[in-house]
């Protein structure tokens, strides 16, 4: 492509075809349909989302599978409707692309009276609507910057991994621009360090893990999201460290490896994990987000002289914070340079994971319980799984289960915006279906949360993808039940006949029709059928499962939670 | 209650109550819970979305026809949800109080790194992106001066006819306040006009009118929002003028009035209309907007000398503005002081309406074409009806339906946002229910449309509301495939099997299942057949048709439009 002219839309979608992003979501608008024409030309999948919102949330866990994930709206009305989306990437450090169809230049410059406007003229209120819950924004008006913003915003998306925002005007979208920087890759490495912080801070924790009698690894969302996965692993080994992960950080370590020590959630963790922790005289965390759920309520009992938090492009501490010191360099250096045969570890023995014990009513019922159901998943669950868990009893259940080796796990602990779920379940099953397919998706959504993002089943069927969904039916907004208002009607919804809704979703003259399975399941042991039955496990195509649990019925953490929050000044 | 203190709660809700809001939209979530307990004490109903942004549109269409709506979300994630919803109320100027969830203040004043934000202890941010969007702000941190605060924002709201943002901190909502003031209305009188200002105007209008020999009367959106169509009637009735209407004035003007003339739509309009408007020495305007669907591409040719533009606050004419006239003080004094004897109007004969006659090709088909409905629709909706387009071909084709007297009309011809209908539609049936019921809300909407917002017909039915929505089924976004891209796949959608969803969302074991029907139609002759049947005429329960019509096929003045569109700057 490197010698001849390429036109603005070319150049943006062939720049996100470099960096991973090979499916672009995204609803049509009119200001954004001459720019759909090269979507395909340029080698992209145009998903066709049902609406906004949902594109928002499948291009976020695109991007957290992928490297980047990326939509397309229009002007205004279409914009607005994925703000949560693109403000849950901010606060997850997820990267993705919005990008916004706007007017042609002249109606803009001049501030005329177009449909998708407030009427007063104004075409920046939108963007600076945008701004606070994006890491970098441009908008395209003029040919000759065009390809160097363009590449400033991927940059920064790609890098700090958080949503950027690309203006792109109708008329911007055919104009030529120099095609000869796709020759040069996007740099998506992180900056350099400052070399002198970073020489003291290597030096002050070598030190401190020299010295240490009973350090531990403590592994969060950071290190998924700042692509150091690889690099905690070998500093794992070759440190031998016992290695904790957070709920965010559910995934990001290899919960069958010898280090693998538990899950780690303040006081809501199991004991023998707690003390570990806690006990611990140098704890090296790793992306670690310190927030009201990831951490049981701010119930971390680690002192400042003792943790040595790593942080995307800084480290806490000693109460001090070195600043301009990324992760990914230090890691690198902290894996070349510790030496193993300067530690003084003491052995101990890891902390045992204790088996879930059924109460003597929970062992008699036939009911589907979160305290049988999240133990009874491990076993089902594959290597490549890519395992989502909505905002809700799921994203809490879901600690109670043992990971094989190479699950990645999505879910919001921090954001924790119900109805993410099934937007998430498509962008992800979609990465799997172009990363060369073979790989499950698999989703726990519960009733309440599938009824505001319910119609992007469609999309999974149009798409021909590959996901097995587990709709926990509870009769309404169960984890709200145990905030506030158990009895109250308002955490009850619509009843709906779940198990029907796929159906709906399917053209009647489709060929892949076959590939959509719809299940009732209202016991364990209907369940246990289900998981037992090979062509259900395989997860080829959608399998939509109306899984009935007992209403009242929540992780017992997340009821220990709830109480503990009704306490809270929060 | 004069005597006894209130909490916040219960004060803003009884306010709303007041001021006419007897249903609130909205979803649950953990921030906003406790201040739920007290919508029904207040003698609310709590609707219960699917999701916000459907929440949204209710209410917006709840406030377009009982003077105010209201629609509570929580911090964050769903207040974002909805802000596609708000900006439609900001730009089509809609009375909606958006009360949002938040945080307990001391969380809030400590940066607390809670979910649902951030992570960045920024608590004003989502407060920040609402602010461009509505015409009034409060956050309730202090019970001092909560109820003033209350009262503020609600009378802004009312008296401006745009959205609020009220922010409720959820231990705010039991602190007690003085229950007093609720025994004074709030004052949703327009503010006074200035004096001089009004004396010159009224004179300089009357002048003008008295001179004019072909004076006509343009009533747009304007009249409805600032609630002046009574007014507006007394006035043409007073004075005789022919009476015009625009699309987004649609149900403004009793169209089987004498004094009727027409829909005015620049170069889109009939031409016997266009004339009429194009050839008056006195056109007097009634809250016109001037948008470019509104005018079609800005095809209005009405000299600045000619035109006399009231709006809310200000009137422009002789190329100049007068500020701080309200509408409603200068039409009450120009009903009043206006002598029709005065006038010298010429004798000319009204514009007639030409019956549409169809082509050959139109009229040997038995497939239902735009052509042939939007006329055809006219003898069946009736006085009292509420009828709601989709933005499509719906919004363009019911430019071509005569409406019987008192048909209110709902679209949103400047915010154009698809999927608006349906939640319109259920806001719309919920304030007919309400208001005593016995009136018909008619939904007409695309299919690409409906995929938007799908779940909202669940609340319809939940809510045991009588709504007739007419799905038109022809396989995607038509409007667009006029705009750009006419065989382009992004214009497709995924087929579903609308006749069978709204059976997806009906309860089994409901009483009111009865009430919910689903028709499938594809010919002429079976809609006749429908439109002659006397239940289904009713309208009681909901009546779910899905209308086939051809793909390709467009109102002829979408054709036209979308076709000037391409050469505009715009």
């Amino acid at each position: 492509m490197s010698n001849k002219t390429v036109n603005v839309a070319e150049y943006l979608f062939t720049r996100l075809n470099q960096l991973g992003v090979k499916d672009l979501h995204g609803v049509p608008g009119d200001f954004n349909l001459v720019a759909l024409d090269y979507v395909e030309p340029c080698g992209l999948n145009w998903v066709g989302n049902c609406n906004e919102l949902n594109a928002g949330y499948a291009a976020d866990a695109y991007g957290r599978l992928m490297g980047m994930g990326a939509l397309v709206t229009t002007f205004g009305v279409g914009e607005l409707s994925c703000l949560n989306a693109i403000a849950g990437s901010f606060a997850e450090f997820c990267p993705v692309v919005h990008i916004v169809g706007t007017p042609k230049r002249a109606a803009q410059k001049s501030g005329m009276l177009l449909h998708h406007t407030l009427g007063n003229g104004d075409f920046n209120v939108f963007a600076d609507m945008s701004k606070p819950i994006t890491i970098a924004q441009t908008n395209l008006m003029d040919p000759a910057t065009a390809p160097a913003e363009i590449d400033r915003v991927l940059q920064a998306c790609y890098v700090n991994s958080r949503p950027v925002y690309i203006q792109l005007p109708a008329d911007m979208v055919m104009e030529e621009v120099d095609g000869k920087l796709l020759d040069t890759p996007v740099d998506v490495k992180p900056p350099q360090s400052d070399r002198e912080t970073e020489n003291l801070a290597t030096e002050i924790i070598l030190r401190k893990l020299y010295a240490a009698k009973r350090p531990t690894l403590l592994l969060d969302a950071g290190a998924q999201r700042h692509r150091v996965e690889d690099l905690t692993e070998d500093f794992a080994r070759k440190t031998g460290l016992p290695t904790f992960i957070t709920p965010m950080g559910k995934g990001v370590a290899n919960e069958e490896s010898p280090n693998y020590a538990g899950i780690y959630i303040g006081k809501g963790s199991e004991e023998s994990v707690r003390t570990r922790i806690e006990e611990s005289d140098c704890v090296i965390t790793i992306g670690n987000v310190k927030s009201d759920v990831n951490s049981f309520g701010f119930s971390y009992r680690i002192g400042r002289l003792t943790s040595v938090d790593l942080h995307f492009d800084h480290v806490v501490m000693d109460c001090a914070k070195f600043e301009n010191v990324y992760m990914k360099w230090l890691l690198e250096r902290l894996v070349r340079e510790v030496d193993p045969s300067e530690m003084q570890m003491e052995k101990v023995d890891m902390p045992v994971r204790k088996n879930v014990e059924l109460t003597n009513g929970e062992a008699a019922t036939q009911d589907v319980t979160h305290a049988w159901l999240w133990p009874r998943i491990s076993s089902w669950l594959r290597t490549g799984d890519v395992v989502i868990t909505e905002t809700g009893t799921s994203f809490v259940g879901i600690w109670e289960t043992k990971f094989p080796a190479g699950v990645q796990a999505i879910n919001q602990t921090l954001w924790s915006s119900i109805g993410y779920g099934l937007g998430a379940a498509q962008g992800a099953a979609l990465a799997m279906k172009t990363s060369g397919g073979g790989r499950r998706t698999v989703c726990f959504e519960g009733d309440g949360s599938f009824q505001l993002t319910a119609q992007e089943l469609s999309t999974i069927i149009r798409q021909d993808l590959d996901c097995t969904i587990f709709l926990i039916e509870n009769d309404g907004y169960e984890i709200e039940r145990w905030v506030h208002g158990m009895k109250a009607k308002y955490n009850d919804i619509s009843k709906w006949r779940y198990s029907k809704i796929a159906e709906v979703f399917t053209p009647e003259e489709e060929v892949s029709q076959h590939r959509v399975k719809s299940y009732k399941v209202s016991t364990r042991s209907e369940l246990e059928e289900l998981l037992a039955d090979e062509e259900f496990s395989e997860g080829k195509g959608l399998h939509f499962v109306e899984l009935h649990m007992p209403r009242y019925n929540a992780p017992q953490t997340l009821i220990d939670f709830a109480q503990s929050l009704s306490k809270k000044p929060s």
